[in-house]
């Protein structure tokens, strides 16, 4: 077999803030024949999710970052073109973490066959991959919505946060959306069934959240950080629930906040209505993976369960449409089609 | 039956930061006869505790506010002077909310029998009541420390404090107690039994700190807010849980803190490290109550938990010893002696 050539984007340099298109590099290179046990693959499809901004950062967090020339780590979906791994063979469709490139040899034990049933494979990488089952985990083993209560979840049209909201209401709850600008939030109610969506860039969003929740807030899937946290912590009722798996408005944060400090306001929060705040990555419930994609695969195709995919073309794009991303400029949870 | 005279000490004015004699007022008044289903109680013992100072204040919290002119509210072991209730007799013992007052009119639904096996009745206001209540709920519940994990815990020769301690270590954990002052770190060392002791005050106590969790910190039970957490914080393992059951040392705090706003590192930590961070009240786990008492008393009887009581004689004291508890001047568990 002809050797392959991948095309890849490496990390160039580390952002301080926000990332601009000089810290990304393009480069091509010679992709090895399969090793035993590995499998060469050729990218379909790229996920670009907020955490990546984490990897870009060389501080101290659950995942080791990407080094200064290395191509940028990311989930795919791809193709087999050659396989010395007896579970896979020439022409089967993988999920797997490729990164940033067209092409990669990569061990088979890393890889899962892709079954997204009747959706499009690159399901896999949304709704029925990583961030479905993050808003599945954090919201049902966190969260744990009653049906009567309230849930709100900021980010609504991403594919965590929209996946939060229509399974809060599959529970019986009420789901409030917090999105960027009126093309979204109706969205939100028209294709995500939302109960209410609120756009963060209206100057009374905190009235309005306060209006859309007149029984307080029993569940606030934190995924965003920032200043909705501000609007959402008065409205919280006794015994609410705060899982947290991203903050993406502070991922480009440098230095000390300023303050006033908030910190002892939350903690009397935390005390005075017993809160429960609680962190996690999906893979800390990698255990709910196969009841996830059971029901995930059941809720879509009794239409309970709706997503949007936001597809960019040609892996040169991904640089710029990652910017975008940590800016909400993407509409649904965004791929990059590489080819 | 002679009508029964009460000495009490009524809320005079709210503090504004540290409270003051000032804020208190000594009465005299008549105490009515019992009606249908009340009971007059003459009271031995009154605890003092950190709540308190909460209820000094008309902030939102759990409770409701004592309002200006009222008793101050107070757990107390009370002897029965007089019942109108079926469950009660002249003599007996009983645990109730009389407050700051020598003689109260109660209702008898709102009593109980003081049952405290072999310890000194005054134990159902300490080790064997609300604050060894609050320890085993808080750090089984939420701690939930396993064999070998690290216990962090202030205040420790506290009521709570040091029940934490000694329970953590018959889990298997190992126990390190904050206290202030040398001669509360020997109690805890030479009495309670803690595998380190730290004196906050020392000008390394970070560094002590640090050199005492060599494995890093499990379980912090935060009962204190303030600055032992800017020490507790960078230590905390992946998984951590931090029981939140009191914040003493920003009881007295006014207004908003001054910078640098600590509030989004706090998140990326929660989110890094996926920590637990849950505030709760010893009475959201009553259920749990009947269980406390039967190990308690056994962990008493095996001499596996010690206690220490600080005992104040006479009513009129409560006042000065209550600002000292806020500013930790107590040696164990406070509790006046009113008659």
């Amino acid at each position: 077999m002809t050797e392959q050539t991948s095309r890849k984007i490496v990390l160039a340099s580390r952002p301080q803030g926000r990332p601009s298109a000089d810290n990304f590099r393009t480069e091509t290179g010679p992709v090895a024949a399969p090793g035993d046990g590995e499998v060469l693959v050729q990218v379909k499809f790229l996920s670009l999710d907020p955490y990546m901004r984490g990897r870009m950062s060389d501080a101290k967090s659950y995942a080791k970052p990407v080094e200064i020339g290395q191509v940028m780590e990311g989930g795919t979906v791809a193709e087999v073109l050659d396989s010395r791994h007896s579970g896979f063979k020439k022409g089967d469709m993988v999920l797997g973490y490729a990164g940033w490139q067209s092409h990669a040899v990569l061990k088979g034990d890393t890889l899962r066959k892709v079954d997204t049933g009747s959706e499009p494979v690159s399901a896999a990488l949304g709704v029925l991959g990583m961030p479905g089952f993050t808003a599945y985990a954090g919201l049902l083993t966190i969260g744990q919505p009653k049906a009567g209560e309230t849930v709100v979840v900021a980010a609504a049209t991403g594919p965590v946060g929209s996946a939060v909201g229509q399974i809060a209401r599959i529970k019986g709850a009420r789901a409030v959306g917090i999105a960027g600008g009126e093309k979204k939030c109706a969205l939100l109610r028209e294709k995500f069934g939302f109960d209410v969506a609120i756009d963060h860039r209206a100057p009374d969003f905190a009235e309005q959240l306060k209006a859309a929740c007149p029984d307080g807030i029993d569940v606030y899937f934190e995924n965003v950080g920032g200043k909705v946290w501000e609007a959402v912590s008065p409205l919280l009722n006794d015994f609410a629930r705060i899982p947290v798996c991203g903050l993406v408005a502070e991922y480009n944060a440098t230095g000390q906040a300023e303050g006033p400090d908030r910190l002892p306001r939350l903690m009397r929060d935390i005390l005075s209505k017993r809160l429960t705040i609680r962190g996690f990555i999906q893979y800390d419930f990698k255990d709910q993976q196969p009841q996830f994609e059971k029901e995930m695969k059941a809720w879509l195709a009794e239409g309970k369960v709706k997503y949007v995919e936001d597809v960019v073309e040609g892996l040169e794009k991904a640089p710029e449409a990652f910017i975008g991303l940590l800016e909400g400029k993407n509409f649904g949870k965004l791929v990059i089609k590489v080819s």
